[in-house]
């Protein structure tokens, strides 16, 4: 229908080339309900055309992690992402904080996210508000940071209590992790988007890839 | 259609004169959707019937609240609760504690009803989990309890906090205080609901009297 | 990131071995979403520093059920849950009350989390309210209790009539029992919420390990 | 558009005159979102075209209730109902059963319903679940009945207690009466749809008149 | 816990023999969530008290129907229920009217109880309102039931159109059929409530056994 | 902020010129939330750029339409709209079909917009499902029409039943009328969203303006 | 039951052989829960009815798929449907707009369906709203359609950006392409039905098939 | 209950005098559910310990905005917020861009929160996305921004398309503009949530203030 150089069109598919061009972020494949066969071709082809920084793929099946890691790519098991092409050089710091060991694969997408767009990152794992020891016991670390991406499932109070310790931009991250009227995560939204703490923002549940990609947006900025 | 002597039926209303013998506790009127003058000869002919101990009405209209004042009746404003009669002496202690000012009348409902059900009982107002310094400042005062009723709204955040720093027994109360995607309590409920600290028990959205009659219950109970 | 004795780390989580001093409780593991080796390695960390009580786990696989076993943990099929160690000496009663067969499972779920956090527990199983005189033949069981548990699905209407019978700190477990607008136990927990019966308080559907928790610190400080 | 006799033109509405001979009903006005004058209008007009037998005005304000009694119908407050014309004898037995003194509008709309559409009619007061005394000494009274209507708001448990105790045919009316997590009605309604005891049906939240419609047309055809 | 001549004590169930005394309904086994085995043994235990007359067994699984099969009882695969023991001589008559043939399983499920529960039984099937000359067609054997039980799923329109058509009292039963923002047959459930003609009572989603029930009891009386 | 030829700034507002050029249709005010000042501003300058064919202004208080009719507007009361300028010449026939009286003030809307946007209207009302006669009396009026829109709150069925005598194209409007479960119109907006009879399409609850704009875009092509 | 020449009985579906009298439309088997013998005994039936125009099967399993392919039928893969008979002369010209690529499956239902019901159609595919450059490339070609479907899931706002652009009456369609709070496509549906252009209306989530039926009228009209 | 620095008691309320110094952020009263007494204490005991820079209050009454016209504060009576003290040099920008006439009290809230907050603003109105050559004309000036706060209500798409053209980071608010199947901002909260445009973050339905904060922290960071 158009022969567009910012797009190529695969037949299944026609790829944007251009994104990059236009917001300054990653080339990105999100890999649910696509083929292995698919996932590859997408990441070739904006491989070839961006071979000079890391294009990512996310929520890959096994079949699809095995298929990249073919290519070539660097697949991250736990965050179900892969990237093919070298990672740019870091500029801010993103600190991904996240509440239980279950959050952990939400957490571990935004983190390489954020990496692969463009920031450094640091991983604080299982600081759940019911053991504050913990969390109070990294509060110099939230402060270092540029932009906090802060992960939790279940009641989703995280946000909160990390919100007055500290004024760093933040953006919540509610994950799916729970049971009963939990909702699919719907608890732990809806706690986010009523938070008492000003100045949180809220991504889709289980969105660790869009938290990612706001945090190096805003960590970029911080260190220009 | 019956002559219970456990029931007097006022024409509008059968009153249940044996609920204290059945469970223990206060006699009760529900004022909501009542006009004054029912609140008024239902409070009367409870307190006909149990002169010797408080009774409660809650849920009082501006113009409830000034009847039964003339009944010489004790009201509170805050909570629109009213008693009439001598408060039992106290037995064990009730911790009422609650995040923001806006929560300060559901707040006071279970205060004055676990009051009325025989506990003491102690207020610890504004501890909102965004100022945690003032709730880590009163955590001995939350120890010494013998059950705590803990009210919050917005994102409810506060029962999974208290509940990581203490093992006295919980009932969480989440109020309606809030806008858009509280959607009247529900995120505080569903966020309560879902706690990560363990035996966080929850009740109705701005029931304070449910919480004080529970909370009571366990306190005079932890006294025996 | 941390070498806080109060945690420790395996790797895939950071344990805290600390939860006992903190809130007098035992040591748990939530099963869900952990592999059999990540179960078994958690239990045996927090065994080992806690030889002298049981700790226990919940919501286990069938492979996890097999797993633990194999540790000398002691499993219950029907509830999905292992214990490791010797139980505490039992210190008030928590009575379980349950509406029908299906509820079992969350039913004993909360027994054994009540017995493992020191309490005596008694089961009253299969007294729904389409069948009164269940009910009503075990009422004196009821009074004895320090604490009720009271388990049912679909409209859930046992804690409401059981609320009626005594004055018994009472905790309510939707579950997720039912079919079509029960809308996985959502129907359940609506109700009990809005029992008319003051004082019932109510936990997540199927939780029956925040019942049990719950209901145990009642039942062990009315005994003290 | 049309000249049919089944139905007459009044400009604001074309009244349906052919109701009773379809469905052996009763004609009715739903007074809702009508004004005063129109609510006369087609009272006297259905009363015109049947004067033997009485036509039913429901939903009535405060102003339409006054405007009727000019036209000499006999007005139920409480209900907000009105009626023109006589009733017809009564043939069969409905027992309106409800919960709470709340619930007394929507049961006497109920009550009144089925009376005019041609049930001999009982009226069960405060037989609420967590008074079981007072359900189980009117067990006899349920027996009777050729149909039951049991209405309640809140956790609406009262139809699974009383499915429990009888097999006469029964419509549940779950009502409004709640606040909180009962969203109007909305847990009433979910419990009563839910109920364990078989054989109970369910009309829309506040639905007397439903209730009083179906109940009528079973009790009829009982005693035909 | 107890030696009432009212129940049988399996082990893993305590089976209600009394409930035809109180209800004068047929004993029933709701299959779902039960094993082969089980359904097999309370279904014997059933049928030894009761061999006069069919007990029914309801939501069987393929082995549980191949299981029951083997104990001589009638099974319809369709309705997935299995009858053992004689059927009641019929009394009075229900019309099991439905929309598709997607809705055939809960038409058969309500039919098979109606006619477990003493009444006789006529099946009307695809009469769904987008070809109205096929529900107009049967108008006359509408007429003819004591009691209709109506069956809809989609948009639950069918129970709207045949109640403008006959006075019949009629119990709806919206089913899952649909997809999208019929949200588990929710929308049919929501259209049924809110039916504009009077006298349309509802049961749960799927739910043909209590619609059968109900039906049954209403034909029953018709005849007496 | 722009000086476009396209746009008017009148402080308050930027009004858009230019939809007409681009879409073909009327410009129109959208009256809820705007002063009667604001609505009579924009009305006058929209009037002023398009002499030639009536504008529109929809959801008018009682104060905006008293000052339009200053202005002199044409003012429907019941729709609560009022137009400005000569009215097209009518192309094409739109037939906007009623359930009952309380939906009149939705389908009067419907009818203006669709007059307005330049097709010939008919109007058929009080059609409901609960008296088929009414709606089968009016199929050939439904056959001569290019676009239907048919409104109905409640169950919404009036769309399925239409959908089923016609194959002209149909656009449905659920209504708010209604109470308890309607949940102020989504009862009929599922219902019409998941109508058996295809090819029926759906608006927004209680938009009888979008429905006419439709309708009137489909009628006017059916005629060029 | 009948003997109507309109339908033919298949003993597990009565099929309506007179649709195409009725409503102008092809004829068509709704796949979903049906088998594959069920799905190729109504395809054969109706086409040897209806020898000389397409019949339509949707919402195929694989199975399906394989066993009409046997009887000659046209499948496609990915939109799931087959047909049987030659296609109509095409009259008048439906545009398919979809947004991403994981909307292809409801498109190709789409376009497939508007092709059976007589219209021409054109595919225009990959134009969300997050990279503006390809819609606003193809807006020519928009003009030109009689009537479009516009295909989107996530945020569902291309119905509204193509709004903005065109007067072409419009039908949009959301998908249940998301995850997390799309909740099965309701986003995407709510936004549709909220849309700030007017005239956009709105069917099922993913119900191509009534989308295309819906366009072939409004297309086949505006060419007569 | 304590004497900490950090607070200062006025009975009603314990203001918190210490989130400037743990944030950086500016301090707030909330005005919403306080008398007007109430907030002038509470704006003079936070002006007083902090005079060199403004305090703010947001959601006023019309008393409450008068009331505080007589402290000298400043009062935007569109977004119902009043500042007191000297506004701070502005750092780095924000850009306030929203959809419709409608949003306007909500934009202007972030806008002045942004500017109390620290950070210049630039608002942008009236760039719905039914008329995109008003937000292609502002491209420009998106890009200038450091953050952008995109205020939208009805089907909330704004978001999407501005996500589409810039990188730079963006939060969106959605608003409660809108009627029926808008579920008070619930449809533009979700699709905000669902933008296929990566790196949006959402705040609360109608919550500037939170949008504000945010948006000015980041800013600040953008320009150190």
């Amino acid at each position: 229908m158009s022969e567009d150089p910012r797009t190529e069109d695969l037949g299944f598919a026609r790829v944007d080339l251009d994104r990059a061009a236009r917001t300054g972020d990653a080339e990105v494949v999100y890999g649910a309900g696509k083929t292995p066969e698919q996932v590859v071709a997408i990441l070739r082809t904006l491989h070839a055309k961006h071979p000079d920084r890391a294009v990512l793929a996310t929520r890959l099946s096994d079949e699809a992690m095995a298929a990249v890691a073919d290519l070539d790519a660097t697949v991250d098991e736990v965050a179900r992402v892969a990237t093919l092409g070298p990672l740019p050089e870091p500029s801010g710091l993103v600190a991904v904080v996240s509440a239980g060991t279950s959050d952990a694969p939400v957490a571990a997408e935004a983190a390489i996210t954020a990496r692969v767009h463009g920031a450094g990152v640091r991983e604080i794992r299982d600081v759940g508000v019911a053991g504050l020891h913990r969390l109070l016991g990294v509060r110099d670390q939230l402060e270092e940071a540029d932009c906090l991406v802060v992960v939790a499932g279940m009641e989703g109070a995280l946000p909160s209590v990390v919100g007055g310790l500290t004024g760093v931009p933040m953006v919540a991250v509610p994950t799916s992790v729970g049971y009963g009227a939990s909702f699919g995560g719907l608890a732990a939204l809806l706690a986010m988007l009523n938070s008492c703490a000003p100045g949180v923002s809220v991504v889709n549940i289980d969105n660790g890839y869009g938290a990612g990609v706001f945090a190096a947006r805003v960590a970029r900025r911080a260190r220009r």
